[in-house]
């Protein structure tokens, strides 16, 4: 059944293009309220796309944001999987002064590359799984699961309205998997199944000490600099071997099995590669991980932002009245982002000296999301790769963090499985985003294997 | 012959007080291009003044910037001393809406006290000497001693021109000792002499890591946050007693003596005064010194500013490429600021870690200035007080800066005498500034008695 699809895949891979690059002209900046009729038209393109394809009931639905495109293809009956499908629709924005070489809403399409903002992320990846679907339709006349897309408009302002959207649709969303292209690979010949992202605990310090600015001169010598208890709380933050000293902040962590460090240390850095990518002196950080599970599978705990007195140009002899920053920990399963704000709050006010005022906010909060690669829909995902990329892929993990797969995790409980279809220099979020037309078609004969195995499972 | 001269100045109170008045009604205010007018009309007026007590060849002199106004009357003879009297004629900014109840430069006395900008810093005070000098003029038809007035315009906008002008003018500026009536003291009845003022040693610090910022979900946890490293840095500029940790630091500091423990003593604060005074919860610093000790007799390092990343509402999940912070040290005799700074390249190169690229840039410098209290010219003014004020002085060390006293004592080899007149409370550069007049008058007769005093040392 798939290689029927997969040739039809293949014949109709001209126009597939071209309804690609007829998405990539809506300038969908989910970020712009300018562009909001925009968000909604591509909105409506997707619903009619889907209605075309024979998903009568696809539909553009409301949120209290941007909305929600839904399609469901049922065929497969009861007794088979269903495969839900996520994916974004919305692009972050893109200027011509920001560098690119052509107009980033005017499709290029140039060595084989697509050019255009949006054309990796997301809306090439999530368009494979239409053209996946589609192939079984209009070849088999049916597809070999269920199938049903949730396609979002706001993935790139953080999913405002995600979660109560899919707390509100449990039944209507009820599937056995998830799938999600929306992650790269660093080359064609290593796909890459991200089974792990990070969490985020965000939070705000802030520092009180006397009430005004102060002279220094008058004042200097009798008063806590709020700047310097600051940076004295601050560099209390770390123990001198890189690893984090707030007490229990690594006590959730469910440690790396020795399975999965070999399968992260296919995808390892030389220092040398990092400081290449990165520009640093030198790498940093707990020299009992490789740099990879540094930046994957390991928690952190970055300073985002500093500030206090003046930062102008000269001097300005001031004791400040205050000093923030703005701190935030990425978090490995099983890590809580609310006790982990806790914990940093308790070992804070532990250390605050009584000569200064200290206050933490918490911003923001994501769980992260570690879902096991022995699954079987993961391992499914990793024949899938085997037999329609050509390839059999590594399973990383994601430093980054996706609200959403996390929500779904706890609220569809189903597992994740992210199956990226996108290159590591496709430059999302940068000038010139691009995707490789060639890695499109493939991504779309993958993800048509992928629904045979997932099939094959019940 | 100094009764006579205060009875004169006694006698002339209401014409003094009406010229002070008038200087006040010009807004010289040095740092406002639009008042260069202004300046310059104050700078023709006190030479126009001068000349009018027989000063003859009093004279507005030009400098890079807004011009000095310079007299001098030497008929005492090369046989008398001669007192060089500093003092400035601009002013810093005042607006109504800063919270005025009447215009800045309408003077209005009200309640024995004079309103307006400049009443006391320094138009006030600055020409408590010159009329000192036409109270002998007028009556015993000479002074004393000779005296030479130095009157700056550039004050208030850190002197940048005032060196080099005395450095050109060595021998016409030739004097025993000088004289600065430009600070205040607690209350009426304990005047004060300012022996000491500290100097400055002001830097930049700038830590680099990664080219640009980074995503932190992709990069942190082996990057050295240049925020964290700058962090680390800082908080080792301390040691946990209070005590600055640069090595050296300390070396060439004039320790305090036994007898001027005692004299400071009498000027200290309570730690609640000073927790009312500032607002902080807790005083804090070297605990081996009194409050008044560590604010204007030790050396400090305080954090002026620190800037990095993200400090605007809301989380921003970046890895900044810089961080950043404004450093300065008061000085105390006999530091110097340019060996200071040497110090703290030194000790922070060392403990700068190689994962981050660290610079420091020299802003500027000032030197200390620390006066012997018991040098015959310093002993005859705390004489002139007790006659002329009605109560012995005190000598104090002022914890700010006021790099033309270094540069007065360095290039014209002559101690220099801060003989306060005003009050702690009179607002300089705030709202509200005002002048009382009965400490007008009686600094008039105290500079009266001064001059006698002076020409007695001799």
């Amino acid at each position: 059944m798939s290689e029927a699809a997969r040739q039809y895949s293949r014949a109709h891979a001209a126009r597939f293009q071209s309804e690609l690059v007829e998405m990539l002209r809506i300038p969908s900046l989910s970020g712009d309220p300018a562009h909001s009729n925009d968000v909604r038209r591509m909105a409506e393109w997707l619903a009619a796309h889907l209605r075309g394809l024979g998903l009568g009931n696809a539909a553009v639905m409301p949120t209290a944001g941007h909305p929600v495109v839904y399609g469901e293809y049922l065929g497969a009956g009861p007794g088979k999987p269903t495969v839900l499908v996520y994916g974004h629709y919305d692009v972050v924005p893109a200027l011509m002064e920001d560098g690119w070489d052509t107009p980033p809403f005017e499709p290029v399409v140039k060595d084989g590359k697509i050019y255009a903002r949006g054309a990796t992320d997301d809306k090439g990846q999530l368009f494979i799984h239409i053209k996946a679907l589609e192939s079984y339709l209009k070849t088999a006349g049916s597809a070999p699961v269920n199938v049903k897309l949730l396609l979002e408009g706001e993935e790139e302002v953080a999913s405002p309205n995600l979660r109560q959207f899919v707390e509100a649709h449990l039944d209507m969303l009820a599937a056995d998997v998830c799938v999600i292209s929306d992650s790269s690979m660093r080359v064609v010949e290593e796909p890459a199944i991200t089974h792990s992202l990070r969490g985020m605990t965000y939070l705000e310090i802030e520092v009180e000490g006397p009430r005004v600015d102060l002279h220094s001169g008058f004042f200097g010598g009798a008063v806590h600099n709020p700047a310097l208890a600051l940076v004295e709380i601050l560099a209390r933050l770390y123990n001198p071997d890189g690893t984090i000293a707030v007490p229990g902040f690594y006590d959730d962590v469910v440690p790396l099995t020795a399975e999965e460090r070999v399968m992260i240390a296919k995808t390892d850095l030389s220092e040398e590669q990092f400081r290449e990518a990165t520009g640093v002196p030198a790498v940093w950080g707990d020299s009992n991980y490789t740099i990879r599970e540094r930046v994957s599978a390991r928690p952190t705990l970055d300073i985002n932002g500093l500030w206090s007195g003046w930062s102008g140009p000269g001097p300005k002899t001031i004791i400040p009245a205050k000093a923030g920053a703005k701190i935030s920990s990425r978090l490995v399963g099983n890590q809580d982002p609310h006790k982990i704000f806790d914990l940093l709050k308790q070992y804070v006010e532990s250390i605050a000296p009584p000569t200064v005022k200290v206050k933490l906010t918490l911003l923001t909060t994501g769980q992260p999301a570690l879902i096991p690669f022995d699954l079987p829909e993961m391992q499914a995902a990793a024949r899938a790769y085997e037999k329609g990329w050509g390839h059999s892929p590594v399973f990383t993990r994601g430093g980054g963090s996706i609200p959403v797969v996390a929500d779904i995790v706890e609220l569809l409980k189903v597992p994740v499985v992210m199956m990226g279809f996108g290159l590591d220099g496709d430059g999302l979020h940068s000038p010139n985003e691009h995707y490789t037309v060639a890695m499109f078609q493939r991504g779309i004969e993958t993800a048509i294997v992928y629904l045979e195995e997932v099939a094959r499972l019940r």
